[in-house]
């Protein structure tokens, strides 16, 4: 048992942020993650596809035996978590509640900003869980759809994504946020631009403490030697491979699945 | 016969402006349109992904029994269009071909700048079809991934647009182009400011180009009344009815179908 993966999804490349955070805490356990770039983007879709999507993806990476789920995804963990949680016998982590407990805890004004893609900011599923850890925080939502096109683009740090930033940002800034969850795992890598922009927030990136959610709730510790990392895919692009790099810091090896037969 | 449809297929939203094209030449004809929403976008995708997709999407289109299958979508296009003639009965169009050849016949000093998605301006399909017009033509390609996420943000007549189409045409400009070819279904939406930029181009908008060579192919033409327009769709969301009144110029009904069954 404490042999078996931890299995990790993503509609795509992002959720590489939160495997690598999970990989520098917990060197021995075994990861496997998978990226839907087949179907990627997510965060435009309806309710209904991303919870079916989530299942498929859930029911791939139970065929690897996984002892645990991490659902990478802000959007299909705003969506999808509760019925995930249902349908499979493994514990099921996702990314929404970790980041909104850094929020709360980081924030001193009580009035925190969160960000992300149409869908996840439409489900307010960060709004909640903030409110429901501290009913006195007022919470700012804005659906930032460019910045993933910005970001995979490769334009980090750039005039044009400061600008769009700046677009994005700043009606939350005039109501007066102190603390910003970047609810995306794309986000992080343009913690840069956005704290050149505003350098007075607290940028919340919950890869780390998603990595300590998945320590602490470990059914079983694996002993031993470094474990493996296993990377799938449903599409297999150059693209995918450019952005892994970037995130991991070296290349990705990639393997290639079918997820239609799920 | 003649009362079949006409079948359209793209990734998404955009190819409704061929449909429109289509509609508008045509007025008698029966149209059955599918975007495949739930797999939106195909620009970023592999080859092998692309012509996947596109014979399930031909084969949803097909049950409907069409006379005529258009491929809306460029990127497909680019891929897919000879497997999908050798696959299906029926007489398969796409919108490559008639954007080179007005390409062609509207460029003064042979230099063409040719725009897509990365898969699109990968196939190099524009470029092998306007050399094979006009061997003395100089084609010079630019993927231009961001256009699309910023025209479905609705930003059109937008400095940031503005400043974004500049970084991706400046190139071409240099290189002396006379002609541009829109190869994208969305282009058109941002005409405006591309002609604003560089007056002096010849915008290529196949979309009209596609329609004359839907009447020249068509098997049997159908008599009477203004035939039926369907959109189908593979996730039905309110972006989609967002954009497509936006392409449209009017509401738009849609119909969700499943196309991971084809």
């Amino acid at each position: 048992m404490a042999d078996r993966a931890i299995g990790i999804f993503d509609s795509g490349v992002g959720g590489l942020t939160v495997l690598k955070a999970i990989r520098d805490l917990l060197p021995g356990e075994n990861l496997i993650y998978f990226g839907d770039t087949a179907r990627v983007p997510y965060g435009t879709k309806s309710q209904r596809t991303i919870i079916r999507y989530s299942i498929q993806n859930a029911r791939l990476l139970e065929s690897y035996r996984i002892k645990m789920l991490v659902v990478a995804c802000n959007t299909s963990s705003a969506h999808a978590l509760e019925i995930l949680r249902e349908e499979f016998p493994f514990p099921v982590i996702g990314v929404v509640k970790p980041g909104a407990k850094l929020a709360v805890s980081a924030t001193k004004g009580g009035k925190v900003g969160v960000i992300g893609t149409e869908a996840t900011v439409k489900s307010h599923a960060y709004r909640k869980e903030i409110i429901s850890l501290n009913p006195f925080c007022e919470v700012y939502e804005k659906a930032c759809p460019l910045l993933v096109p910005l970001i995979e683009e490769g334009w980090l740090d750039d005039p044009i994504t400061k600008e769009v930033v700046r677009r994005y940002l700043e009606p939350l800034v005039e109501e007066g946020i102190d603390t910003l969850v970047l609810g995306c795992t794309h986000y992080p890598l343009i913690k840069g631009v956005i704290g050149e922009l505003y350098p007075h927030l607290n940028l919340i990136d919950s890869a780390d403490a998603v990595a300590k959610e998945v320590e602490r709730n470990l059914p079983t510790k694996r002993k031993g030697e470094r474990g493996f990392v296993k990377v799938l895919v449903s599409d297999r692009t150059e693209r995918f491979e450019r952005i892994a790099k970037m995130i991991m810091g070296r290349e990705v090896r990639v393997e290639e699945v079918n997820i239609d037969k799920e």
